[in-house]
């Protein structure tokens, strides 16, 4: 199978971490395409993400100490600014230029930190695919943000948030509701430039389990469910869901709608890791905490069902790179997100060379 | 020293596993020869072996559902038949001839199933190794049928049972007995176009430790032993032993015989680990549990003294792929099989070449 | 960064093993250089290092039984003499001249054995750097003689000991006592052929934490205190610690002084990980146990946060082999050594040329 995380995409925004997940007092290390970076919060506030090791023996900053808006190597004591630069060195008089690290374009929307590992200077905070409701008081998250650590190719998971069959039978008791749900929903696909869009509809059917759970409505309750994915480069998956009464979408009274706002972020960490964030917001019981809680552990364990399965596929993958896929009907979502996926790899290494240290082994 | 197990030999039936390994409702997931294979049994009571990884995205089938004489692959729900051919896809009303996965030849004889791994045409049945005692009810078994993992290549395992003078000093204590074996006992080799056979006596000796503890004779009785081994590609071991009074195989009245009958089975799982399989059967003390209870005990022990020496020898040849091994007299068992082996691995090669992917670094 | 460790120095002694490591009746196993080596002591109180690998079948004779001043392997039974040779074969009458193992120098030098990788005939003894306070009896050592085992090329430990400035960062609390350390400790570094020596002085300072813990003096003494490091290839770090009144050194009544010798001694496991050795002994409190006992303890503190960082620096040095290092004033000393190592291994490889299979994918 053509291994999509081979080759990465630079000039773009990845999701690289939830401000929550940095601490005021202490470094953070991640690591995105290969490469480790270190994430720190100035004590202004500000979110720094410079290259994770020092530029003298290559210590790694993330054990180093942040000192106002600068961050201490605490091998030899050379410090930092949020540029990169050095601007100390213990017992040494000059500094040169070369004494640096690089410097990453670092932005907060919503909570969330983007990072752009390519090209600084075609890095334009616009192209951010902020999510609204993140910051939208309208809507209710979960108790908190949620991470996964993946030991699969990010464009498995892609793979399998493009096509909802798999909810039949991966959730069918979580997230699914029903083995039917693969062969009664209907999901047409939009072709856009830079991912794509379907709309998928359930009718007349039970909520499904994890919704059962926190409905205000009775259980056993017939509704129709929508669900309005996009997926767009380079891993951004956000969806809307709906669930009204039977035929809700085709009368003028559509009555009380239970909606959700779902994000999902695949950030590469490796070819085959995978960093994977996201929020679970709703419209109804918004202020009660138990219940944002019972949906977390609702979510937390639909997502292990898909991680089971994603992993298992790469470590078979992994051991038979000779593997040819047969495509079904319902790949029309992937296979178009991979084709341009694709064309706009091949673009970016025209214009954009890749050290051959980064790309190892590709397979492509 | 020349890896034995960078090249496999597909054409021929391996041991794949004891039918009482595997569950009703459950598949199994085996690798042999560096494929993912699952096995599972039918609601008619087959066993069935295909491609572990569906050929949509390659997840695992070994993580499916068996229906029927089917198996359904738990992503996005395509089922197969025991031939490996896709018969349904939900939502999806045709099928292509290429949704399929690879069915291997299956088949059990006397509660092992044994694999065909290459091509299936030349899988003939008639020619499996079967050993007859597994299912004669004049021979008695142990509690189940046994299996060890080995971190080794399956040609060192072959090396280990086809010298039998290692019993002085791996198994002095258990299968052994004393460090004289060595040197007082004989072993002339027959070699065969497939293997090779040979007997070996040691005379005038205490009955070794692992019988003591089960032997009907006064536990001080001194006995003449004869072991008669025959090892066939690609690793299959026979022995029958056989302890009575001293010089019973001259006599016309032999007396009582206390016999062992004994299968050992090396399969390939990687070129560095390998499946081992085993039962030992006996004459004697037939209906009684705590007999056969003690014994597989003994047999455990000795096994893992083996399984020590040689996952420690592995880990040396890993280290130093220079090694040149220098000969004993006492190597012509092992020395001729592996000239036997190296000879049909390449006329196999001749009319079957195997996929770059599955020779991975061949070292020979 | 030029990877020092990929090519190993073969002329020379290496530490090998504390005596007190070896026990009488067990052969010891330690990998050297990426070659797997068993060290036995003979009853006559010799000590023997051998290839670790039988030349039959390669099975470790670390697993062997010591007999006399012999070595048996207890696979088949083959037994070696101190120098490398079969000298019994169970079962079989005659023995070939290629019936051996290498056998290596092994010296003892005030408990520590020294062994010669390379061309057995240039190994001299008088060569060996010994430390001569080891077998002084007016120091005092440690309870017991110390190691450590990393996972780093050995080369970034000789770093790390080349520049004492990281003491006011990696040891503030431990070995160091202030980050002033960096700036107000000179360090003047003498080059030579062999490797290079530097002096240093920290001047009116309270003494350090480790000393606080066992000294005589009041605890807020200031002293003037001198280290004097000497380091050679391969990786022999020795170092003399003199504490005592401010100007001690410039006065003619110099006063009390408290002394340390410390030896410390990095020999490559494989590329990238490493043996440490040391030893730290003193002239002052000399029988008391459980000043021993807190030394050893305060030592092995300090030694790990060492090991944490360039444990670190390891991994990320293992991520991004195009690391350019940017040069600090403080690196004169490690420069130096890099130097002359790689000019010594450049003529080393003239006359002695290293198999391909243990020199594996060099990137120097």
């Amino acid at each position: 199978m053509r291994d999509a995380g081979n080759w990465f995409l630079y000039n773009c925004w990845y999701a690289a971490a939830w401000t929550s997940e940095i601490e005021s007092d202490k470094p953070f290390a991640r690591t995105f395409l290969e490469k480790p970076i270190v994430i720190f919060r100035t004590q202004g506030g500000d979110h720094v993400a410079l290259d994770d090791r020092c530029c003298h023996r290559a210590a790694p900053l993330s054990m180093g100490r942040i000192e106002g808006d600068c961050l201490r190597c605490m091998y030899h004591g050379m410090k930092y600014n949020s540029e990169g630069l050095c601007v100390e060195i213990p017992g040494q008089a000059t500094i040169s230029a070369n004494h640096r690290v690089h410097s990453y374009p670092l932005v907060d929307r919503g909570g969330m930190l983007w990072i752009w590992m390519g090209e600084p200077d075609k890095a334009d905070p616009a192209d951010i695919p902020h999510f609204e409701p993140l910051d939208d008081p309208s809507w209710c998250g979960l108790p908190s943000r949620c991470y996964l650590h993946y030991d699969a190719n990010w464009m498995l998971i892609v793979d399998n948030l493009a096509d909802f069959s798999h909810l039949a039978f991966v959730h069918t008791n979580t997230l699914g509701g029903s083995e039917d749900y693969a062969t009664e929903s209907a999901q047409h696909v939009d072709k856009l430039a830079n991912g794509f869009e379907f709309e998928r509809w359930h009718r007349e059917s039970r909520q499904p389990p994890y919704l059962q759970k926190i409905t205000p409505w009775p259980e056993d309750t017939i509704v129709d469910r929508r669900n309005f994915v996009r997926m767009y480069m380079p891993g951004i998956f956000l969806m809307d869901t709906q669930f009204g009464a039977v035929g809700w979408d085709s009368t003028e009274h559509v009555g009380e709608l239970l909606e959700f706002r779902n994000c999902q972020y695949m950030t590469p960490e490796t070819r085959s890791t995978t960093h994977f964030f996201w929020e679970y917001l709703r419209n109804f019981r918004m202020g009660e905490d138990d219940v944002g809680e019972t949906l977390r552990e609702a979510m937390f364990t639909g997502f292990f069902e898909d991680k089971v399965i994603i992993e298992a596929q790469q470590k078979i993958l992994e051991q038979a790179d000779d593997f040819q896929p047969r495509g079904l009907a319902s790949d029309t979502a992937l296979a178009h997100f991979r084709r341009m996926w694709f064309e706009r790899i091949e673009q970016e290494r025209e214009t954009y060379p890749v050290a051959p240290d980064i790309i190892k082994n590709p397979v492509i």
